[in-house]
């Protein structure tokens, strides 16, 4: 039996249509797009047909815009690289406290090396910007603001249209990463306002090694990687071709999809997630829970090592992964759970389950089965025990709920 | 009929074997090697083979120095720059004049922005290092040397092992850029004594979009590309797993193959390129006739322009491509030929012929058979008289050559 993937926001698989798609690029249309001759054409017009494909996923007014990358990594160190010098005079950048260590290590990076002055700017116990500091952040020397679309432990969705406008009010460039949110919501760059967005084809059932930054024409636009005058001379190197019609053809399928497939993924998310907060004792939901993505689902479980549950549910064939990550041995919460305050022990029992739309009703029949014995069998309690006082315990826990833990109620 | 590529040091066809190896990377084991669970590990295990596999190819101590990237760009780029910043108060980088952009744009970029040295030696008309150039640019403030392994347009190889001495022996880091060596000749960093050394591994039958630098053990390595931990936090970025597979499959069928191929497609090379000389009148061989890549024959054909042969070879089916680059609809010899100081009636008809382990010698004499009508129309000639005057016309040549060409006599 496949096993259960739950860790769609780590990475996808690739879509059968998408592998089919690839497949020629290989062995049949292998030319480098930059060669002349009829084997090169070919692969440069494969190249520009997934520039429109990833154009129309998320609105952009032109295919110009898309630069192909290696991936998402790329992308955000590429958008804040350019950006700062693109906006000479200007050594401000305005962050979030959750977002991916593409741009946050970066940015610790240039602060340290270039004397980069970093806004870090937190979020509450839901994983909500805090609006006024956001505010207070912006100012004339404010170079670019990067923040996520949507955040990749807790889905938790970002106020993209309302902090581009600030953004763009001070002067400042508006960088999102949109790796977890693309296929996930809607997104339309143009009316977003959006002046760059960073894209990873593996999160939406594309091949991993390609992703896209979104360039909005007019923004002055300074290339990291140099050498041959590849993507307008914006991105240096071979294009990947396989790779980038792989993508073109996941953002194809993503697009006539992101609408049915959003609601659908929600009503399994939400079957996930309550199913588990009423059986399973001393859980919390993590993020916020009127804007979030529709495949994620972060639980904290009280007084558990996340990795003790990831191993055991690993071994019953249920992959997830946790809200915490293992540093040097340690286990210590993230960064976006420390963020959100998320008490100590919640976080570092925190599991992140994430869908994709190979997810099926019976796939989360499973771990609703499953789970409650693995967590009463870390935590030492019978699990008669433990199911017969499920409801009594989530129900005293309501009132003690620690900080950073939402409640069943707070859901509505 | 498939076509006759013989541009196989632009990009080549990805080995049907490679092919195999990649597949189930997408849709079965498709897990984000970062991931702690069962499909999680399974991918981190493919990676580290793989890793194996590209150590062996070029000799490395240990799999460990292996770094994957994106490609050859993003290698020759990370070579660079983080050789400036672990070598501190060394601001002057040697390069050679026929470097390949992805060295020689970023050095010029450097120079400009941060006001790094850089020392271009020159060549001589046979492409090869000018050694006492050399020596003299050497000094205690040369940060590194990074000169090719062989060039992309001639083939011709560089004297690595001695160059690379002559770098330490003033504490110079030395990067070598073997993205066309790799899987051609015979390469053993350990014995070279190299630092760094880039790979791409679309150049041997491996997929775009994956490549790799070599990082000797001992040597300060600073990370470019920020993020997650991955590459022992070397390379930040989800691995791209079914290319970083597919490299490694592409390494081990090469490191059993260099050295049968290597003799294999000299032969067949030699036999193209006399076949030509012999043939076309105002033709003349470029490149180091005594060290040169098995594969690449670049071929001057006089008062000809490289972007009309390319057209109507095309048109016959056979891909091969320029010496010659096209810059803003001009036609501008490439850097690599002027360095050679290759008369202009020549370098603008430079045409490079490159072959691999799938060039037939039914396809070469195809080539041989289509090239001196292709070249007699272009010239207005008729192919009667071309042909016919063939012998008078290469005999004459032989006393005219103009300098950085070498007529057939040079060849011996």
């Amino acid at each position: 039996m496949p096993p259960v993937y739950l860790d769609n926001n780590a990475t996808t698989r690739v879509d059968d249509r998408v592998v089919q798609a690839m497949l020629p690029m290989f062995t049949e249309q292998f030319g480098n797009a930059s060669s002349k001759h009829a084997s090169g054409m070919m692969a440069a017009a494969a190249v520009q047909a997934a520039r429109g494909e990833v154009q129309r996923l998320i609105g952009a007014s032109s295919d110009s815009e898309i630069v192909f990358t290696s991936g998402g990594t790329e992308s955000d160190n590429l958008a804040v690289l350019s950006s700062l010098e693109a906006q000479e005079g200007r050594d401000e950048v305005v962050v979030s406290s959750v977002e991916h260590p593409a741009v946050l290590s970066l940015c610790d990076h240039l602060s340290r090396t270039r004397g980069i002055a970093v806004h870090r700017i937190g979020v509450d116990g839901w994983g909500r910007l805090d609006m006024d500091a956001y505010r207070e952040a912006l100012g004339p020397r404010t170079a670019l603001v990067s923040i996520q679309w949507a955040n990749n432990e807790t889905g938790t969705v970002f106020p993209v249209l309302e902090l581009a406008r600030l953004a763009h009010a001070h002067g400042a460039l508006f960088h999102t990463d949109a790796v977890q949110a693309a296929a996930r919501v809607p997104i339309h760059v143009a009316a977003f306002g959006v002046d760059l967005l960073s894209l990873s084809a593996h999160k939406f059932h594309g091949p991993k090694g390609v992703g896209a930054l979104y360039v909005r024409k007019g923004v002055k636009f300074h290339p990291q990687q140099r050498g041959g005058r590849q993507e307008r001379g914006r991105r240096a190197g071979t294009e990947n071709v396989p790779g980038i019609v792989g993508f073109g053809c996941a953002a194809r399928i993503a697009e006539s999809l992101v609408r049915p497939e959003s609601a659908s993924l929600g009503a399994l998310r939400d079957r996930l997630e309550l199913g588990i907060l009423g059986t399973v004792p001393g859980s919390f939901p993590l993020g916020d829970p009127d804007n979030r993505l529709p495949n994620t689902a972060s639980i904290a479980f009280e007084n558990l090592e996340s990795d003790d549950i990831i191993t055991l549910l690993s071994l019953q064939g249920i992959l997830v992964s946790a809200g915490s990550a293992c540093a040097a041995g340690t286990m210590e919460p993230s960064h976006v759970l420390r963020a959100m305050r998320v008490p100590f022990q919640l976080a570092r029992g925190a599991i992140r389950f994430s869908l994709s739309r190979y997810t099926t009703a019976a796939e989360i029949d499973q771990v609703l089965e499953v789970l409650p014995a693995v967590v009463a069998k870390l935590r030492g309690t019978p699990e008669d025990f433990a199911t017969d006082s499920v409801e009594e315990a989530s129900e005293s826990e309501l009132h003690h709920a620690p900080a950073g833990a939402r409640t069943m109620e707070a859901r509505s």
